[in-house]
């Protein structure tokens, strides 16, 4: 099933707009599970890393509709950590949850094709970057086609530098209205059932002013809004994301949820991550219902 | 010592100004390495690619200055690739050869230091794509200064899509000379004794006509040139990304080096990779030699 469709039924299935980001930084991760090891060891720390993401994954999977595993933190762990990342991937969809590969690739075609084979469909949709245009896109496109995967293109970042080349007027409009034209035009092809297309946007939700206007530029696509939480935005902000039938956007919480306990781990850790998975998927129910009518 | 620093003495032991790109692809690989293996085996695929990479790097280590390994390459091989890319890099610099990893990386900056630390110094410098503005390259120039490492910058890229956003005329201008001059804001406190900063820029040898605008936008940046070869720039073409001193350009070949002995390998398949190195190493020789006075 076209995976516009499959992440449509995952967020009516759990009623969940939630997407809980994977960024596994040893310093943060709880004491009860990395008590004697070497942080320098990347094997060892691999392992607590696949311990620790087994946990998440199983912990926070009736509340989600997908996981973004954050390929950076994983390739910091160099080989061993390609394991505990492919991993994430299966043990997140072995619960039922989708995976989003946070990977950020973008690279002339022949290099694109290479990225495309590598990550869908381990990941069921991966984050791709634009600046390089249409033909670093198209490769994904072909294998998302083949796969049934998904792509979300980086549109208006979340971070505050985002503004430096993204926000910059082309033809009296920022330069991120034009790459959602483009990302409206490669999705074309892939619309789904449900609506939208399997090629969605990355839109921060740390600048919420955009989003109603990149949805208008944008009506098929799926927007995955990251930077709630530890990077400031609210989940309040984002209604005007959403479609009118309270579908088309994803919410990423990373490190708001993950590392809810605190600096100082105890063993109630998952408890505390749990609650958190459990508190925003209900702030986004009730910011989806409020989508425009 | 300073990358910029390195990057010269390299050119000048060497007296070239050529890069090798390793891009790995398993149908091209010689015949009398990949017999009777298995293109599905990704570990068997990555051993394939070990012995052939130790060949290529012993064989061009004379002519290049550096090797540029394309990591959507190792990547698509899983984590046995990954340990192939990493004795890529170590092969290369104990063969006296810099490692530029290529892999276009960009993200927040809580992300760009986990992929920071994961490829500097296991690469001498890295490609780094600047869509998300200065905060996602900040810890990346931190990383350069604490190990001696350089980036490239994209700037204007090779393919022919590059113009869908980069060629979008920004206050009158191209975007990708409003990076340009971002680039050199980034490498102004990592000049070596040379003139040139670790901070360099990706210019695409395919479209020659920017290469003076760049460089004068860019007076202290290396210039890394793909696309001479299979992508259709020409060696002749790219002079004015030379500096007056005929340092401050290096241009990457890959496809045409490392399958230069055609579709059908036979024993003598390095003795074509050789000859191809050579032969752009010595038109790389005239075309620095022209540099602009």
């Amino acid at each position: 099933m076209n995976f516009a469709d499959r992440l449509a039924e995952a967020v009516r299935t759990k009623h969940s707009a939630l997407v809980v980001g994977l960024d596994p930084v040893f310093p943060k991760l709880p004491d009860v599970l990395k008590a004697g090891v070497d942080p320098g060891d990347r094997e060892a720390v691999a392992e607590v890393v696949k311990a620790y993401q087994r946990h998440v994954i199983e912990a926070v999977a009736p509340y989600a509709a997908a996981v973004k595993p954050q390929i950076a933190f994983y390739e910091q762990l160099g080989p061993a950590g390609l394991v505990a990342y492919e991993e994430a991937a299966h043990l997140a969809q072995d619960a039922g949850l989708l995976v989003i590969g946070d990977i950020k690739r973008g690279d002339i075609g022949s290099t694109a094709s290479a990225y495309a084979a590598a990550h869908l469909p381990l990941a069921d949709a991966v984050t791709v970057n634009p600046y390089l245009g249409t033909d670093s896109i198209d490769p994904f496109l072909k294998r998302c086609d083949e796969t049934d995967g998904g792509l979300f293109v980086l549109v208006r970042t979340s971070n505050p530098s985002a503004a430096d080349l993204q926000d910059r007027l082309v033809d009296g409009a920022p330069l991120h209205e034009r790459v959602a034209q483009l990302v409206h035009r490669w999705g074309a092809d892939l619309v789904g059932g449900c609506g939208y297309s399997s090629v969605g946007a990355v839109a921060g939700a740390t600048a919420p002013e955009h989003l109603a206007r990149l949805r208008q530029l944008m009506p098929r696509a799926w927007f995955l809004l990251p930077g709630v939480g530890a990077q400031g935005g609210r989940a309040a902000d984002v209604a005007a994301a959403f479609g009118r039938d309270g579908l088309g956007a994803v919410v990423n919480s990373s490190r708001g949820i993950l590392y809810a306990y605190g600096d100082t781990a105890t063993v109630d850790w998952i408890d505390a991550v749990v609650a958190a998975a459990r508190d925003l998927r209900d702030q986004l129910r009730q910011v989806s219902a409020q989508a425009p009518a």
